[in-house]
C-alpha cells in the first residue's frame, strides 16, 4: 500500500543511511550510499523546485574529504550537470509483509562554502556524534525535495 | 579501502536486496529496490555491453505483476528509453569502521517472454522461496554487469 507523504517523510527522517541517485548529462545513473539530515525548507536558497513544484523538505548530505576540485566525484559533477536527484531508504526483511521504501525526488544545489554549508555541517552532527572528532571537510550538497513517495507492504 | 573485483561481488551476492538505479532520456534518476539472483554471463543474450566493455556477470530482477503496458512502470520505462543501470549493496551500521558497499554498473535488457525469462524466474525462486507461493508474472530485467566496485571502512 501507498504511504502517505507525512508517514512517508517521518519513515525517511528515522533512517540512518540512504541511497542517492544522480546522471550525468550521458544519462548514466550513479549510486553512492549517503548519510544525511533532513530539515524544513525554511533554509533552502530556492522556494520552488526549478520546474516550478514547490520544496516541501531540504535534505543534506557532506563529502568528507575536500576534494581538489568539484569535478573530482562523480556525484558533484554529475550535480554539476543534472541537478535532478533521486534518495531511497528500503527496509528488506525475508518477511516480505514487512518490506517498505520511501523515496525523496528533487534537485540538488552544491555548497562549497558560506553558512549554508555551515548550517548544514552542524545539522550533521547533531545527528551522527560520528562526525563530532572528524567533520567533513568537503562541499555539502542540499536537495531540494519535490515529491515523498512511499510503499509499505502492511 | 577499495574491494577488489572478487570480494565486490561476492559481498554483492549475498545480499538479500539491493536499489536499482534507472534514468530516463530526461536524465531524472529513479530508484525502486529489488530482489535479485547473480549469475554467470553465460545466459546473457549480448556478450558485451553496447560500449564494447565485455559483461562479467549478469544481474536478474522480476517485475511481480504483468503491467498493462511495459510503458506503465517507470524502471521498465526507463530502461526501454536508456539501458544503463546501476545497482548498489549497501551495509549500513553506526560503528562507522564496519561500513562497507558494492555497485554493479552495466546495461539492462527486458525479457516479456521466452526462455530468458523463464530462466530468471527459476533462479529468483530457487533464491527467495517467497516467490514459491506467487512467482513473478511480470517482464524480468537481465543487467550485464561490465564493472564491479566495493568499498569498505575497514
Amino acid at each position: 500500500m501507498q504511504l502517505d507523504e507525512a508517514e512517508a517523510r517521518a519513515r525517511f527522517a528515522d533512517a540512518r543511511s540512504a541511497t542517492l541517485a544522480t546522471a550525468g548529462a550521458d544519462g548514466v545513473p550513479h549510486l553512492v550510499p549517503i548519510t544525511f539530515a533532513l530539515a524544513g525548507s525554511a533554509g533552502h536558497g530556492a522556494a520552488a523546485g526549478d520546474d516550478g513544484t514547490p520544496v516541501k523538505d531540504v535534505v543534506v548530505f557532506a563529502v568528507d574529504d575536500k576534494p581538489k576540485s568539484t569535478t573530482n566525484l562523480r556525484r558533484l559533477r554529475n550535480i554539476a550537470a543534472n541537478p535532478h536527484v533521486s534518495l531511497l531508504v528500503d527496509h528488506y526483511e525475508d518477511d516480505w509483509r514487512r518490506l517498505w521504501w520511501v523515496r525523496a525526488d528533487g534537485t540538488a544545489t552544491i555548497h562549497e562554502e558560506g553558512s549554508a554549508r555551515m548550517s548544514a555541517v552542524r545539522a550533521l552532527i547533531m545527528r551522527y556524534p560520528q562526525y563530532e572528532d572528524l567533520p567533513p571537510r568537503g562541499p555539502v550538497v542540499s536537495i531540494g525535495v519535490s515529491v515523498w513517495r512511499g510503499w509499505s507492504a502492511s
